[in-house]
């Protein structure tokens, strides 16, 4: 998507044909920061220290940092050291073990000579796939934007989301913010309710900032507001993204999700998650079986910002001595979300629904 | 309750006898600043800015402004600048009119020239109204603890909280925090898990701080985090305070309150508000009806901490450009809610539940 008028993606080859340049996103808002990849260890921590993040970014970051890892040895063991290496970052996004398959599968019937080459070509793919699947979700979704439109007499459509599902989190156009985006630019009437998104404040400094570069109205909030929110009607539907979802409908995804699904069913209002293929954890069938992530409490203690002068600072909130717990996800039950927004279409949230949009999947059964 | 060791109070007259100190809780986890309300500007501008915060505190900071404005002219036009100032500083909280009222009540019968001294006796008198009514929640709550460690087999009794309901949001003692003080007091294992409280972070800095100070374990957490701790089985009661409370059992609260009783319904953990009586609205049947204060989104768009070297630094989270909106309460459906934990005892969360308790209210109808 478009940054000050010019199209920019999260990640690609730079122009050494050799390393990879990603926008250090842990700098946002305030700073647009291009980092440079040159080794696995450069994209392990990339993705640990979260200057990339969102599933399907976290699948392609990890697709190119085994192909940093195959540039210094790419041997079987060298591959296998890379996974290793890349699929510790992070326990929950399940595109990553995803990517790190596809690579494997590319990669090891080859002659080590030619996985160097195969390992770009194969990267790049991913992310081209990345694009794909985020445009056309952009139009499944459209239509339901399309709808919330219709039922409505005046005003703009009022779309609540978590976190950062827009193109920051993925290649480009992103999974909650692609159809938002093909609505807005195709003319219909929106805004934004942007949750905060304690700790790390992803939906107050990235989606606020995706949203501000493409002229989206929209409005940042505490996350304790969104409840409020619906129950005074001025919510008409939610969209989320999600970090892995099981085969039978239970969403992962940022924490505080749940919260919302809760309200929007309290409230008759829809929330629909949108949802990436390789997102979709096949061999789980239920939602309390996905690994939470635990993340530093420092997050919740301290936080960062920018003070008038233009400089980061970081400074403390808590008292000295509190601890604090930091659970980066929480699990949305199918029976709370109205349905999935995939590249295929949409469905209900259900393992029925799933299937009726790949039914390829449905004679292989849990791994 | 004790800071460092030592009883303080959150409000008193100064040695002066005429003026009034209060701890300044924008100052706190990392400063413990007394500040002086010398007029009853300085009263209204300390309700307004936040200076004392919590539907208690406001009632009693409102009596000793009346005090402080009956000082400086104590004619009958004065007693009704001083009310109207001090009412238009905060919209929700309703203890601020019950305690302006009470001044009305006491001051108007009386000659102007014996005014003030009955205005600090009056203000003396809610002041320790408050403290013992809290006591009294205290006690009552202490059952449903007790009762909660019973239903336990091993590890302490896990309480969540938002906002801040303690001592500090009172005289002393607390509402929601009351119950956990003298549960711990008493030698009852528990362990607290405290809402950081976005956007003004009350949890964070001032539920934190009591606890720690009064050495009671406790964990914060961002808000978003309550849905999964209690998904995970990891709370066994919630206890919120609140600003208002209806006729009929609708709880107006800090924002984000409306999240918590939903997981908590979701997840059949009991979920409490502790109400003390002045809280309580009779002329009203419906919450929804409760005014909704919107503040500075300021308070959402920056926020203040410390750094290392101990400097308080105010810094931007938001890309300029982003709005922000600032809905500083929501209600709770009165069905959400287990029971009220009031100076009377506990009781159902409905017109019947409360006229049982306060059963001199039952021929009075609606105002």
């Amino acid at each position: 998507m478009n940054v000050n008028g010019r199209p920019m993606r999260t990640i690609w080859l730079a122009a050494d044909g050799r390393t990879v340049e990603i926008i250090d996103q842990r700098r946002l808002p305030h700073e647009l920061v291009v980092a440079r990849l040159a080794t696995l260890d450069d994209a392990a921590a990339a993705i640990r220290d979260m200057a990339v993040r969102g599933a399907p970014l976290i699948g392609a970051a990890a697709a190119y940092g085994v192909a940093l890892g195959v540039a210094a040895d790419p041997s079987d063991e060298g591959i296998a050291r890379a996974s290793e290496a890349l699929a510790a970052t992070r326990p929950t996004a399940v595109n990553l073990h995803w990517a790190l398959d596809a690579m494997r599968q590319a990669l090891l019937p080859l002659p080590p000579r030619r996985r160097h080459d195969a390992a770009l070509a194969r990267a790049a793919e991913i992310a081209e796939e990345d694009v794909a699947i985020n445009r056309a979700i952009g139009e499944h979704g459209l239509k339901l934007i399309a709808a919330a439109r219709r039922r409505r007499n005046v005003g703009p459509v009022e779309i609540l989301t978590h976190c950062n599902a827009g193109w920051l989190a993925a290649v480009d156009w992103g999974t909650a913010l692609a159809p938002i985006y093909r609505a807005h630019d195709s003319g219909i009437p929106l805004h934004v309710w942007v949750d905060e998104t304690r700790p790390r404040n992803q939906g107050a400094s990235l989606t606020a900032w995706e949203l501000l570069q493409h002229g989206v109205p929209h409005t940042v909030i505490a996350d304790n507001a969104g409840g409020h929110l619906m129950r005074r009607g001025m919510v008409d539907l939610c969209i989320t993204g999600t970090d892995r979802t099981t085969a039978t409908g239970d969403v992962a995804n940022k924490i505080g999700t749940y919260l919302k699904a809760l309200a929007a069913r309290d409230n008759a209002v829809p929330f629909y998650v949108a949802l990436p293929s390789p997102t979709i954890d096949w061999t789980l069938d239920d939602g309390d079986r996905i690994p939470i992530e635990e993340r530093n409490p420092r997050e919740v203690t301290h936080i960062a910002g920018w003070t008038e002068a233009g400089e980061r600072v970081e400074v403390r909130l808590t008292p000295e001595g509190s601890p604090a717990a930091n659970h980066a996800f929480d699990v949305t039950p199918a029976r709370l979300v109205t349905g999935f927004i995939t590249e295929r279409g949409v469905c209900p949230a259900s393992r029925e629904g799933l299937l009726g949009l790949f039914p390829e999947r449905r004679n292989r059964g849990a791994a």
